[in-house]
């Protein structure tokens, strides 16, 4: 965990006037990550970190004389495409860099005119991946999501007997994973009505998002080490907003015995800003069990780290339809709810000596809370289809159609601090490429 | 499918003496691939073929002045540590090198005195992963070993109904893939016996291996197109043995619903060598069905890669105990049983516009025959741990110990072709390392 210090403090300004308004995602307080580069260009993807609406460039930044040390050596890691060598330096970089950044962006720092050059705005820039992401793992954090899914796939048996003791998780595709402003055709596959003898193929029917906060791991382990639960918050990098679309009904034919593939694995959207778990301490959340509720087994509960192993971050839904600008809101839910905390992900992913790499995603699992009205997907919100879901333009959906964007928001808000954003993930469904 | 050529002519010998011995698995027909260097030294990894006990230095031969033109270009593409740009290069490339390799170490080539220089002894070489695997996917097409171990998990519900349609797969970790030669510590993980009320942690009990084939994707497809059936096989480099490692009680307690996750992610194995989709061309084998098994959807038959769209492959799997240096068989069985054929694997994965990287490395899942004893796993062979096994030095399993080493060899062996051997997958179990 991270203690609060100047960074966080509420009270500070920027120079730059645009991270002062009330509403910015981002303050001084955030100092989020991306890899960027000006639209259209042909300029090399290199580190920035945002404030207000514009970016601040690092590898202009590593050249602008102002910075030393630790700090310098940080920045000259962020200077390439890939943010991977800064997040596999490990927690005293990353804090030595934030606290460097924060001094120097803040209101009357000397540093202001040699770093207003190196600002690009956002409005001008183009994302890609933060990170080269090695392996992604999906974890299934959230029981109401558990218990909405299961009791459509599974009545008889909605929430398996290994749920409350077991992060249940599973490996995803890496390769489809792409930044907020992708776009992919609906997925084609086998499906099989329940009444049919037959499975029979086509364009999805029942395409999906699901609403998570996608984990970059920042140090790595080695095969055959662990991490433990009271150091894998050191091994966090930061969050991200994260969309694991998914075609229902290629899944239910597929899943079984091995899980999900074809209907996952056609494309996964990230938000392009990191928001480092330091910048969350201020809104690092109690983990609270039903009192009936099994204890974790030892090594998933430590000394510390599942007290305040949540993350109350708000996590909000929207669907833009092809015919209209409306951003229809169809969820709300918070990250607090999730039975499984950021850390006990990571010390079950390690604890049989699996080796995690600076840059690895690990998806939350979808974000559904306690209320059928906070559900993280269609599926649930239309009750496998069943219940069309009126939006605010006067449409329905059961499930997405061609055309459909889906726009995902989060920020995190309490008393006594700062707000911060996560800016947006927002990416499109195009038709069905059917081959003749 | 690529035809038969000069390549695979049977007469051919090479003027490395040690490729011309009958039980040599690396003849002049062979000319497998590999990332090498003299064992212990600094050298830089770069590419390798294998031919008889030598390994032909494939940046050295770039720079001996023998070739030119695409070889040439094919050549420097092999020269660093990783194969993925040859990889990439697709089938001509593949081809011309082949041709060129088979034409210059030939007996009586005039290039014997210029590539005799880019010798270096097998003996003499360590290995790393032959490429950078950005993504694992691993199938489950032998029906024998999904009907056995279904009914071990599923008694009442071994063979589920999706199987005969659907080639089943799901992704696995990438990080934890080593060459020959991998060690790692038993893993540790939550359990839960049938009639306990909880899980419990602590190494794994029920450590077993998994006889399969890997195949290495070349060249790859964007994200929203697909691979036809028809297409496959150009996409397919080649193919190694591969030992997918799994820890059958932490599978049986963590699998539902999402699938493997611990059981499998500790540690996977192939072999050094990449033996060609162009070298196994003597080898395809007919794909036969019962008459009662359904007629797979048209995305998965294609004009004509299905009817020979098998590999008749022999894999062999044996126990090294600690205390004895007897290679004790276990199971012998072969690929051309296996449900679905390479080419179906691939259009499969990529059906729904899912993207493949040159590298990429699909696993076909164990490979059991049909016969109780070729069983690809000790899970099948002892009857889930009821029956222990016998080995050869007096010794028996029901499970892996500590210490035990599982080596895999396979070759492909008909009259009127030159034999040809995969070499082989060895990897050693050290004891659980248990935190304090």
């Amino acid at each position: 965990m991270y203690a609060l210090n100047e960074t966080h403090d509420p009270a500070l300004t920027s120079w730059v006037a645009s991270a002062n308004t009330p509403d910015t995602d981002f303050p001084i307080q955030n100092l989020p990550f991306a890899s960027f580069r000006r639209q259209g260009s042909s300029e090399a993807f290199r580190g920035g970190v945002a404030i207000g609406d514009q970016i601040l460039d690092l590898a202009a930044a590593a050249n602008s004389g102002v910075f030393n040390d630790l700090p310098l050596t940080a920045l000259m890691a962020c200077a390439g495409p890939d943010l991977n060598p800064f997040m596999a330096m490990g927690r005293d970089a990353w804090s030595a860099l934030r606290l460097a950044l924060s001094q120097t962006l803040r209101a009357g720092a000397l540093a202001e005119s040699a770093l207003t050059n190196c600002l690009v705005p956002q409005a001008q820039a183009e994302y890609k991946l933060p990170c080269h992401i090695h392996d992604y793992t999906d974890f299934y954090t959230s029981i109401f999501h558990a218990t909405a899914v299961g009791s459509l796939f599974r009545p008889d048996n909605p929430l398996l007997p290994n749920y409350k003791w077991v992060p249940i998780g599973y490996h995803g595709r890496a390769s489809s994973i792409g930044v907020s402003g992708q776009s992919f055709p609906r997925p084609c596959g086998q499906t099989k009505a329940p009444d049919a003898t037959e499975p029979s193929f086509g364009p999805c029917k029942r395409l999906d998002y699901e609403v998570e906060v996608g984990i970059y791991v920042g140090k790595g382990n080695a095969l055959g080490d662990t991490v433990s639960i009271d150091e894998a918050e050191d091994h966090i990098f930061g969050l991200c907003l994260f969309n694991d679309w998914s075609a229902r009904d290629i899944q239910a034919w597929e899943y079984q015995p091995l899980g999900p593939f074809l209907a996952k694995n056609f494309a996964s959207t990230v938000s392009p800003w990191i928001i480092t778990n330091e910048a969350l301490a201020p809104f690092r959340s109690a983990f609270t069990r039903d009192a009936a509720d099994p204890q974790p087994l030892p090594y998933l509960t430590g000394d510390n780290n599942t007290a305040q192993g949540g993350y109350d971050l708000t996590l909000e839904c929207f669907i833009k339809t092809a015919g209209s600008d409306a951003e229809n809101k169809v969820s709300t839910s918070n990250f607090r709810h999730s039975y499984w905390t950021a850390a006990q992900m990571l010390a079950h992913h390690t604890v049989n000596g699996c080796n995690l790499q600076p840059g690895d995603l690990i998806g939350s699992g979808t974000q559904s809370g306690p209320d059928h009205k906070e559900a993280g997907s269609l599926l649930e919100l239309t009750r496998g289809g069943k219940e069309p879901l009126p939006l605010a333009n006067g449409e329905t959906r059961t499930f997405l159609q061609d055309g459909d964007s889906v726009i995902m928001r989060g920020h995190c808000e309490k008393a006594g601090a700062r707000r911060i954003g996560f800016g947006e993930v927002v990416s499109t469904v195009l038709p069905a490429r059917v081959r003749a």
